[in-house]
């Protein structure tokens, strides 16, 4: 070991999910604004080009009658990724994954939640990985939302997910990233891009997504409650980036003291 | 309290130090390159105005046969802010301020440190009272390196400084900000520019002063020693970008639940 | 909400696992000692009533002509908990119960363990829930090791398992708790004793996870790789019990300043 | 370096103030209880030998027709330790130890408190310098409360100071040690006692403080204003004490993952 550990730059890859390749490494939702204007004004600041959008609780042409978010976030424009939110059974995920490919005329690439209880949200993982099982035989492209066990996530890629979408906190919370630890394991095994999926609250936790060697963030409330959601969604393109550069850029050590030779060592800090 | 307590949201008001009006909110210094191109290279990548040079480390023309850092920082381009490092005392902070402005023709913004001992950098903070004092007195804009005790920092603004400079870490730490609480404080008191000044490691650690409300952010090890030092300086560049917009955007209250209607309140987190 | 929310305070109590009543809420390894003497004196200093051994790792009579654990930590003063350690499927980890309760005359209470890989000994989750089944019908009382998930932590229970051991950090890391929030919430649903089970390295880390609401907690490396292990132990001792008593007493809400009338809010920390 | 760096153990010296040996690291304040009953019970669970005393806010004898606190806390079992809780100058503690002094027949152990404003609680170090170099000129034996400053910490020490008691955050905040890496620098450094004064505000805290090297921990607000600040009290004792051992014991270092054969490096955590 010498005093500057020999840390070998990290690959600057593409974000490719599905065979797709996208330059915006920020994911976003579609809940929780005032009205379809702010959720259309707000994406577009956020710079994203992946948005996700619950098919239980969003009108995709389901009420002829009533406005229709597809009309705000164009499908030519954006890659629509149908969520299951909602679901707590990996039969209602798979209806409800069915449904959106109809709705969509036959697009196969969905964001697959289950759901565990209501009040944090978190994930049942035995019916997401029974239910990422059967979506994946019927064709479907699956980005799975997953709780943060590295070797529950390296079970879902072997299965054949796309991406592996660990949460940093519960939905909605905005705690940020709670065990970095579990999310940079996951990152070091995967091979398919791993997209922090609930838990950012503020731009630094975005930036510390990117710099633990996520691919990307997916986010909703950090943004759409916000004081003001099209300048907090321009504050999480911004940071998406600079958490993406200091990652390829590599950090320096830290250091006990400005003349101290070699790094902290973990005894004290 | 309601549930969401109302926080104004704060003004968005330009950076100005010393009467001039600046865009960006990174201030870089030019030490621990490998030459005198990278620095260059760095520093255009940081979008940095504002340019910190060691006096007494440094050719501004002390040496006329050797490389002149002003051929590549040019103070036709960049605000150059000549700093006292390497002075413990008063006297000699204030004899090179002043050998500072005859090489520089008059300009009279100085970056004041006066240090306390060789291992952390830590400022003396009596000795930088006592060297403030007098340069202010001699006609110079005094933008003070500092220690993070707000009722100093305060003192120093009443004194007449220009900026406020409290330090994050030990300067070429990389540990980023410790006290974020004295920080805040500090924000809340001043009326003057207050800078994070020593410490940070990486871009969250730039984006975090930003959202504390800090009005920049001064480094330099954090670029100069990552390993890619030009891609670190747009890390950085963003960073402080995504800091300040998320300032200004107002966050989300951190809650302990997705359901939870009111903000999380201190007693578990 | 008013200015200081009306914490319950929490009932005392005592510590009972599978039918008895325990007074240490400190539960103990054996491994990583320098030999058998160490082992026998810091386990004594540590106050545990509840040791648990490697049964495949370990001398519990397999070999009879090797020194025998069971001589240094008789079962007549200590109860014994045999363990999984090396494991990695569910068919191993039952069979080693089933060597286990043979070799200790019928003994049932066993500390169920299956691991996933050999970096961080996380536990393969879906091999633990089909073991436990198994042992549980089989009549055994199964202490279940587990990842912080509180979703599976609550079926363990359901199941049957007579205490939860959700991991703090990685076997042997050192890290403390990682994810306060998800042992919390384990805390908050179980009817039965949630132990922290590995990743304490200090005296904090195991005061935090008592305060945390938790039963107790089972550490070695953190004795056995002190520089002193029989003083660590003692630490330990004091320390689990200045977690509890703290838990019990309710502990102040946090405040920004001494003259904050109400807790702090989660906005800035 | 090796993988395990060779940490000298720590010397287990006794706390000795002023020439008086004291067996207990705990020392209190008697504020904010319910009544006078309430502060002997808490203070005596607490183990403390030393109780500080608020001499504008506490009838020691100035006041005859008024409960006296030194019926409860009486000199002869407690060491007695007067503050200038309330003095905002120099001049008003100095004048506050010399009547401490007559009320207490020649007294002459103090704790200076320079308060720099209301809200926070937190030092006037120029106003506290002043005060510490007339009291100690005064014959009286200077206990004093300061900010994290290193450098100013030293200089108190060497201006004769008995013992130095830096803040962990703000008085009554109870939000535990802000900046860890400065109360760590301060113990390096100093050869007097260091005595964590303000900020604790659960028994980790107090554990986390004795972990980082320092001699004891004054508060009074995490046990006044616990629930049950009786249990607290005990919760304080032994937290102390566990820091304290575990200190001494030396604490196994953090490693990334279990098989780790170094210590982690200080680039991811």
């Amino acid at each position: 070991m010498t005093d500057t550990p020999e840390i070998q730059l990290p690959e600057d890859k593409p974000l490719e999910i599905a065979g797709k390749v996208y330059q915006s490494r920020l994911l976003v939702g579609t809940g929780k604004y005032h009205d379809l204007m702010e959720t259309g004004h707000a994406i577009e600041a956020s710079g994203a080009e992946i948005v996700t959008v619950a098919v239980r609780r969003t009108n995709l042409g389901q009420n002829p009658d009533e406005p229709n978010l597809l009309d705000v976030i164009s499908p030519s424009t954006y890659t629509i990724l149908p969520n299951t939110a909602g679901c707590y059974t990996a039969k209602d995920a798979v209806r409800t994954c069915k449904l959106a490919r109809e709705l969509l005329d036959g697009h196969d690439l969905v964001k697959l939640e289950v759901l565990g209880e209501h009040k944090t949200l978190y994930p049942n993982m035995p019916e997401t990985l029974t239910a990422a099982e059967e979506l994946i035989k019927d064709g479907f492209k699956v980005m799975v939302y997953c709780s943060d066990d590295p070797l529950l996530a390296m079970r879902l890629e072997e299965m054949g997910c796309v991406a592996i979408m660990p949460l940093g906190a519960p939905i909605g919370s905005g705690l940020g990233i709670q065990n970095r630890y579990n999310i940079r394991l996951i990152v070091e095994n995967a091979k398919v891009p791993v997209l922090v999926d609930a838990g950012v609250g503020t731009a630094s936790d975005a930036t510390i997504a990117m710099e633990l060697g996520c691919d990307g963030v997916l986010m909703n409330t950090a943004i759409a409650q916000a004081k003001d959601p099209i300048k907090m969604a321009n504050a999480m393109r911004l940071a998406i980036e600079a958490g993406r550069e200091a990652y390829l850029a590599g950090r320096m050590p830290k250091k006990l003291y400005a003349s101290a030779s070699s790094p902290i060592d973990g005894t004290f800090f």
